[in-house]
């Protein structure tokens, strides 16, 4: 289990439960984005300012396992970190925990860096190291 | 009550659906949607072709009143018509009814015209001649 | 314009924006239910606790005016208010704003409080004095 | 790869693209149920009847590879076919392809049947039987 940070909290909504009354397995996805747009952020480098270069983290493959349900008006935890920085592809592991820490989904998601027409980009060493760098000294800071 | 045009079936999802086990109110903008681009794509003029060249409906106002719920698995019939077509604005109309013809929700939205910036266009009396004449074609063609 | 009360932040995401790179029409819905639910928590009156009665805010009606669009990352307020409370309906005013107080949607939802199988619910007198003393408390904190 | 058969069409929506301009990869996971709806529909089990007795397919799992991109207004055809069902699990394969039959999501989801509490429920021998019977008779059929 890689360590991640905890980046956001999230109020669970009627607009993403369903008739089970619960959160809709779709539903997650918008929480794995904020997990990682929160992480870009906390790492120094928001996405906003990709997206204003015409530059995307387009989604490859994402897996998620669901552990228990989240309800209406639950609040939860979002967690995440980089687990792997290629060349061309970048690795996220996810956690949603509740507020007395049970796993409630576990998630990845695999991107490539695209531009405004969906065509690779390199991912130079300079930012990866950056990114690392800030990751490990974030994850430092949260050690107990 | 205007005339409108049946443009599309739409069956509901988990995904619509909410704790109440109905319909969530805001789901159906998405038929909205589905009704307004069925309409324009029956009138012979597919919104595709405006998006290819930079050109969006975007949504100035919408109002929607709730008659009755739809719950998950219901066949719902999508209803519109063109009610207003000025020189920038133009105003839909929509029913969604029930396979037995039950309201379950009437709506308008209101659009202007806009470029891939935004900026509002002035709609050439070409343009809303010929969709009007296919409109009225269609009705015609529809009425019993 | 009533006076409202600023109750959430939402920051906008990849999953709230469309092709033309700016909100969804459809997406506000969600950002006016995250608007009464922290207005009735606000008034201490969490709507988690009617849910766990078997009793809801059902939506008879809704309007919406986009006054001008929000963009990816945006950050917005969420500002509302109870502005009618009848004995079977209750209206709420909503207004999202950007950071900088420029408006960017302003709304109205009409609700029924009704039971399970959607049954309309009397609103009692008590519970109606309880919520707009406390709304009357919370919006004279805030004016400066 | 496992033997699909195409179950459902689907017209993708301005609601369901994101600011790349090509279907946010969270938008998918409404495809892949009505992947899973109108397979069981066509394999004479629709979900409407279990629901209707409190039976459910919850989510365990889901994985998904986004192979391509889809645009809005493309038509998109959803394959579905049941690949594993055990006392106690099923799961699903999903394509969604173009209509020139190139690939754009491959994905699966696993699922235990639960009641109303989220409880599982054991999967019956004749259950599993004739679903699975069904689904042989419906690819032998669309074999060319």
């Amino acid at each position: 289990m890689p360590a991640l940070l905890d980046v956001a909290r999230y109020r669970v909504l009627f607009a993403d439960c369903d008739p089970m009354r619960i959160m809709y397995y779709g539903s997650y996805f918008r929480l794995l984005e904020i997990g990682r747009a929160e992480l870009f952020r906390r790492l120094g480098h928001p996405f906003r300012d990709y997206v204003a270069r015409g530059r995307y983290l387009g989604v490859i493959e994402t897996t998620c396992r669901y552990r228990r349900p989240a309800r209406y008006d639950d609040e939860l935890v979002i967690r995440s970190a980089i687990t792997h920085f290629g060349r061309a592809r970048v690795e996220i592991a996810y956690e949603v925990v509740d507020t007395g820490g049970a796993l409630v989904v576990e998630a990845t998601t695999t991107h490539a860096v695209v531009d405004d027409d969906g065509r690779p980009q390199r991912i130079t060493a300079e930012f990866k190291a950056a990114l690392m760098t800030a990751q490990d000294a974030a994850l430092e800071e949260e050690r107990p």
